[in-house]
């Protein structure tokens, strides 16, 4: 499938009037620093101007390109596959009006026109599609930066929103796939095509219900065995069942079945749609990590806090060595607190924090650490976000820095190093707790 | 306490250096817009500037005030107290080195000395107090939004960082007060005089222990019968209580009994922190809602994801009445779903939000509205915005427009309207869950 999502070139089907589907879409693709050819077709012709490059619309396709974006009605959708089929190894079909509203009749046609030409298709009723290191921004949805995470969503809304959300949560991806009704390829696929995709360290979910299970679940082991999969599943309760059929057709079945399965495949199963991020963070940062955690922080209310998430999601609070406990003893003030968690209280500095990062690190006690930083008195911000930055440790550290604008700055710099910040100290132990999962 | 949160003048004891705590809050003061009286002491006198307002430092404080900041070494505070106690109503201690590190001693003269003189203590070892209707801003914290929410804090550090965060969340502000060592004034306290604020809406409470118990269970049930009040419990694990007896003395006790007292009260007890600001906003809008909720979005997998949130919390889907869906049905296209959650799908524009709204709210099986928007494509989010704020519907409704940027316009007009934003399906169906629960 990298002809998808690593395509060398695209053409987009649809109408390039300012503000339609089609003009979005390739505005996105220009934009987003596309480097191969990009070729607008409409019976029309004419040019369009987008981001500064001008381009000729074509009558017709008439060379052949990796990847067609095709947002034309649905009714002319199974002769344009028939008539470029020759010249594309894959569609992504943005168009509504298929199975979704009743017109199975239509989306079979579609489908049979395509296997004809041995063209593989993603939707329709899609939002489209990224593929993030590839530069390519395939989709209508707001481009996002690029990172570890390939979004996977039944949902184009659900996807959309997801994007934008992450972009500010501070989320990284690799790819976006929205597949609306799979009439050709669906979740499955992408899960076996992203965990082997290199620049793909985790892969997210959403899914509101599947059709083949048995190569789902076998789907979903593989995915798992090579990398976390995160997944959201929609329609758990009886309400939502009942409005996830009407809204994609989904026979969500019960909760249950797919309880069982995403636990029997390893598959990291979260809550809410928040969580999805705090989970990617995560494991766009690392791998895995053990369950004894060290809380280093500067303020004890939230240190409190962290230290309750942690134990409540069953992690522990690591028992320091004797030599760590008189380590720290030996250059912190006394008014700090050297058990578990540990307070460097409120002038703690670079140096403070930096030591004891290093300190705790090495205790053969500790699997992982989680580092909170309330907007401190009398330095910036920037300079805890250095200590972490500078501290020497091989193990996981999750930061929690808060709040607002007083530690944006420490944030960037963080970030700027491959360091995800956790708004909430409770939303930084779950990340943890998720780490702990694999 | 009014002298506390609407003083008339106050006096600042402390260093008026930049970058000090007495300058940072002078600086506060002045820049909030205090119109009363300010008089900055320090015995080198001197002058000092602050936001382009010169004062003279006064060498010690020779006229009546309301109250006193005081951040002065921690030593000379009892003797302060006795000098100024005839000139002042309450003392706000910011100053930290009392039985926080041992020195009991000390903060027992510093009760005795205040008693004598018949002065109210706040502190010490706080970060001070905000009384933001009477733009009080007696504290170095960040400056925040007027509101209705108070926001008692056990932790000065968490109240800080709840201050930041809650300015970034939407969140609007009554007052502030961190109380520290609880030497004279405590949680109760503040429990009680919030509960007859006019300008407090709702309390929130960040508690790791209470000294009197019974006092306490007073308090909260007083005020929970005149507003709600929002309480966060830190120390509620095993290694959490140890880390809270160590940052605040605090005897956490059995968290299992602050449960129960918290539940017989009839507060609202959050489990984290972000969760304070969701119910914050909640009830600064609404005092209660009932049960039964409908689902007005504009794509279905957001409203599959709030069904089942509100479902798992223990709401339901309300059952809408034959007229409302035939009246729904009469002007919604027919791919829209009438059924509860109502889908009005991705080109949803105003007439559609608006009507909806209305119809649905007119339904006696509704008690309250979670409306969810994701980004429209063909027309800006303030048009959605502004549907919602011209719908003419007298129940509580909570709104999810997502995601970021994308509707960040949206969401401004919302707020300029007094209609706050909730970030997720799942905390706006959260919201609903605690108005259910007054």
């Amino acid at each position: 499938m990298d002809f998808f999502f690593y395509p060398s070139s695209v053409a987009v089907f649809g109408s390039f009037k300012e503000g339609a589907i089609a003009h979005e879409i390739l505005r996105n693709i220009v934009e987003g620093g596309f480097e191969g050819r990009i070729v607008p077709v409409n019976p029309k012709g004419g040019t369009v101007e987008v981001a500064g490059r001008r381009f000729e619309i074509r009558e017709k396709l008439e060379e052949p390109v990796d990847t067609a974006i095709i947002a034309v009605p649905a009714k002319i959708v199974p002769d344009l596959i028939d008539e470029i089929g020759p010249l594309i190894k894959g569609a992504v079909v943005i168009s509504a009006g298929f199975s979704e509203v009743g017109n199975e009749e239509l989306e079979r046609e579609l489908v049979e026109r395509a296997r004809k030409h041995g063209v593989r298709l993603i939707g329709p009723n899609c939002a489209g599609i990224f593929g993030v290191h590839g530069k390519f921004f395939g989709s209508f949805e707001v481009r996002v930066k690029p990172g570890g995470l390939a979004l996977i969503s039944q949902s184009g809304a659900f996807g959309g929103a997801a994007l934008a959300m992450g972009n500010d949560e501070g989320v990284g991806f690799s790819a976006f796939v929205s597949y609306g009704n799979a009439s050709d390829l669906n979740e499955s696929d992408f899960l076996e095509y992203f965990a082997d995709d290199p620049n793909t360290r985790a892969i997210a979910l959403y899914i509101e219900g599947v059709k083949d299970g048995r190569r789902f679940l076998m789907a979903l082991r593989y995915a798992t065995s090579r990398k976390p999969v995160i997944v959201l599943k929609a329609g758990k309760s009886a309400s939502g069942a009942k409005a996830a059929a009407s809204h994609t057709g989904s026979l969500a079945g019960s909760y249950e079945i797919y309880r069982a399965a995403f636990r029997q495949a390893g598959a990291i199963e979260v809550e809410e749609m928040e969580e999805v991020f705090d989970a990617a963070k995560a494991f766009e940062m690392y791998k895995k990590a053990g369950k004894r955690v060290a809380v280093i922080t500067n303020s004890g209310g939230p240190g409190v806090l962290a230290t309750d998430k942690l134990e409540r999601l069953g992690l522990e609070i690591a028992r320091l060595s004797d030599e760590t406990v008189e380590r720290l003893k030996s250059f912190l003030p006394p008014q700090c607190s050297v058990k578990n968690p540990i307070d460097l209280i409120a002038d703690a500095d670079y140096e403070r924090y930096k030591k004891t990062i290093e300190i705790t690190c090495g205790d053969e006690n500790v699997d992982s650490l989680l580092v909170i930083c309330v907007p401190p008195i009398f330095i910036p911000s920037e300079e805890i976000a250095r200590a972490v930055i500078d501290a020497e440790c091989d193990k996981p550290v999750i930061v929690n820095f808060m709040a607002g604008e007083l530690v944006r700055d420490g944030i960037e710099l963080l970030e700027k190093s491959g360091i995800k910040n956790f708004p909430t100290p409770e939303r930084a132990a779950r990340a943890l707790f998720w780490l702990s999962r694999r």
